[in-house]
């Protein structure tokens, strides 16, 4: 037992192909929930005084190849949440998918030592390469399923959460 | 470079003991959310005719530690979210801390080997144990996150997502 709870501390939980993987079937499911709101709706409405669905795919977009390119490159980012040309669901959905491409492309850039490092992402916020990834995803999680609500509160009924 | 990507396909992202970590922080945050809430409205009150924020704490309770018992002991848990007596915050916080304490005595006795494993959770979800225990933690967030709209549109300032 007490052998079985010593390998348990490092035993991999999950592999880096696989979490790449998990990642980019949450994107996947992202990009159907921003297309599922009307283009209006996507940038103006919101509930209790929170963002609009658009700003926080906005949010998304600043953190998740920035985020990695910052990772692999070891270079400093800018946390840009407000660019340019980002006011139709079209170019989003490009810059979401030109994002796809580009975490691909990254992902197999970090060497296998990487992920237990320490970093400061975006300059400010400290952790390891692994939890700093993980809450990437998380935010997306969260305020995807914040544009959740805002959908069934529209009365459009929105994709399936277990489809990825 | 062809290296490195060989490499990297099997390079551990996140270790076992890490993972139980990130999750147990997820459940503290979810807990603070419940508490957030007033009595009435953790049972009454939702948004375009979701559940209550009261039904998806049940539902979170049915999965994570009967989800675990389920990969650990091989047998087959029924879904149950509709238990006796939960019809109190504080009865609901108390199932809370007792799986909170279910799950870290379940998480010893995963054996290194088991994450890769396929199983049926609940007798009816098919996927690999780090898939399945992935999607319990990622339905936590999706419900939680619900949670923090409803609380925003009753007024109340929700816990910080980054605190855990």
């Amino acid at each position: 037992m007490e052998q079985t709870l010593e390998k348990n501390q490092t035993a991999t939980f999950i592999t880096s192909a696989n979490l790449l993987e998990h990642w980019q079937g949450h994107r996947g499911l992202t990009r159907r929930v921003i297309e599922a709101f009307p283009e209006k709706e996507f940038f103006e409405y919101s509930i209790g005084g929170m963002r609009p669905f658009a700003a926080m795919v906005q949010e998304l977009l600043a953190i998740a190849a920035p985020g990695l390119r910052e990772i692999v490159g070891g270079n400093t980012e800018d946390l840009n949440e407000h660019l340019e040309h980002q006011n139709s669901k079209a170019y989003l959905l490009e810059s979401w998918d030109q994002a796809t491409a580009e975490i691909n492309q990254l992902w197999a850039q970090i060497p296998e030592e990487k992920f237990t490092e320490t970093i400061l992402a975006f300059g400010q916020y400290e952790g390891t390469v692994w939890s700093t990834i993980l809450y990437f995803i998380d935010n997306e999680i969260h305020h995807r399923a914040q544009g959740f609500v805002f959908l069934r509160s529209l009365g459009i009924e929105p994709p399936y959460f277990w489809q990825r």
